[in-house]
């Protein structure tokens, strides 16, 4: 009889992320009752926002400990008890690190395939949307204004750095190594780019940006965002997307000085978002975005990066890698 | 021979600000050149952002010690070496802390005195215009909308909560003493109002939003803010209007938890603001918000809040108060 591996959530962390937090199961195969649908998870999408799951309800309820870890998945479709489902279908569903899994038709939504799979997480997946999203909705540039984008090397910051330069702008990346920002100036096209863990890092920041920044879009939160509120000039705009340097802990630092200061003397306008919210009525918004985004790719103007890793077992130690900024692009895993 | 009795601010304060930062001088009255204008200080606006220009540049140059203390002023002309001023003109003039100065022409503005002259420091002036154009164009509110407000017995906050009111949303003030609370919920209309000094604030503060908080005008960034933010609705809006919990000490805190957390997970905008930057194009929205701020006065709308106190060598002792909380509606100094 078939079995579903499945990665289990078996503590909260205290502090920063352990493996010994999750546990790996053979469990019976789920069987899908009416309405639903029998789906095998392809690739399983890493996120930093994973962690911050485990800090507490989000956007999202917060992850308890027992049960499988959440986690965003492209799936296929094995078993349907659905006229709108049939095996074979990939699909966006939330499988969690598992194998398998079963959900109500309404939960899933079917992907039309455009080349790579891998492209559906990356570049025309949530990632990229939140890219184009907050840059262009949020962030709103104008060419030759500057835009810096931290956790440049990841999967959202670079491709909302390209996405910049398309518009035109100077474009200033934050990342953790030197290696990282050699690639983000060297092989995506980055004006310059800037190690945050120098000690120097705000001097380098400043000369990074010597005619201040009027676009910051955030990931990481913390020093970096205080450093970035120093170099906004006037009117400038703070895209709020993540906060990857106060998920793995569980005791998240105060909030940078300069807020609500800087914002007041400055006229910033900080703001957060869920990409989701942007997909417009009956997703017209998104299916634009992604047209527009795989013909940049497509033409060669937008390089897809990606960091996918083999197997389900690996998902653990992808994510507490991830935490520390081992990633370059997009991580994902292949379970299937 | 006339002199000019002037404030200076003799040492820039260490910690809080005390009457020993400041100095009475008498000197010669001033003589105004070729295109230059003698003015006269009426009323002298003491203002929390006064402290705030001790702690370096904001949105105007640091004050320096040894310098008169800058101030706003409503003055009245007494001699023109212009054509477009006349004796006995009222202008806007950045007199400061003084009974006379000599401007340009071109830095001072005429007023058009409707009724009161304190009305121009108060309802129709600086900050009930602050209050106008930060909760309607920045705050955005909606009939329904709960919208709070931090020092709302102050200048700002108490024709933001009116404002808010007329618009048809449910209005929360927060206030220092139980006294102001009381004066807001009893004689302004909010519908409640919560003392920011009661340890059991955050639990007072979620009672009386019992939906959650739409706008949040904030005057006072620091710990209220923090709570604010933990009271905010999905897609809420903060107006950053000042951070007075800020201003009177040389060791500003670090800015709340939650930031910039909370404003992903909520999509919260959150924008600061110079009234200045709203004024419109030959000052007509300017005068737009005007007419309609005395259209509110006239008909009775509008309760008018002051707090004036008499001769220029009481000033220090008004600012000091005020920063710690002793005014009710907008406090100025009648000079002459």
């Amino acid at each position: 009889m078939a079995t579903n591996q499945q990665i289990v959530l078996a503590a909260l962390p205290q502090g920063r992320l352990t493996a010994d937090a999750f546990q790996l199961l053979e469990s019976p195969m789920p069987a899908p009752g009416a309405g639903e649908v029998l789906t095998r998870t392809r690739l399983l999408s890493i996120d930093a926002a994973n962690r911050a799951w485990m800090q507490g309800a989000t956007y999202r309820g917060a992850l308890g400990a027992g049960q499988v870890m959440d986690g965003f998945t492209l799936a296929e479709v094995v078993k349907s008890n659905d006229p709108g489902f049939a095996p074979g279908d990939i699909v966006e569903a939330d499988n969690g690190w598992q194998q398998f899994a079963v959900h109500p038709a309404g939960r899933l939504t079917r992907v039309t395939v455009r080349g790579e799979l891998s492209h559906h997480l990356s570049v025309l997946g949530v990632t990229g949307l939140t890219a184009y999203f907050g840059l262009l909705d949020i962030g709103r540039p104008e060419p030759g204004e500057t835009v810096l984008v931290s956790a440049a090397a990841g999967a959202t910051g670079n491709v909302v750095g390209q996405i910049a330069k398309l518009h035109g702008c100077r474009v200033v990346g934050v990342a953790s190594s030197a290696d990282k920002c050699a690639f983000l100036t060297e092989q995506l096209g980055f004006d310059a780019a800037v190690p945050h863990r120098d000690e120097n890092f705000r001097g380098l920041l400043k000369a990074a940006t010597p005619d201040g920044v009027d676009v910051y879009f955030d990931n990481v939160g913390g020093d970096v965002l205080g450093a970035a509120l120093w170099r906004m000039n006037q009117h400038g705009r703070i895209v709020c997307c993540g906060v990857v340097s106060q998920y793995d802990t569980s005791d998240p630092a105060p909030g940078p000085r300069g807020v609500p200061g800087l914002l007041v003397t400055k006229r910033l306008r900080m703001e957060g978002f869920i990409v989701m919210d942007h997909f417009g009525p009956d997703g017209a918004a998104r299916a634009k975005a992604e047209e527009t985004l795989a013909g940049w790719v497509a033409a060669g103007q937008l390089r897809v990066v990606e960091d996918g890793v083999d197997g389900l077992e690996r998902a653990p130690a992808a994510l507490i890698d991830l935490l520390a900024g081992g990633n370059l692009g997009k991580r994902f895993v292949r379970v299937t």
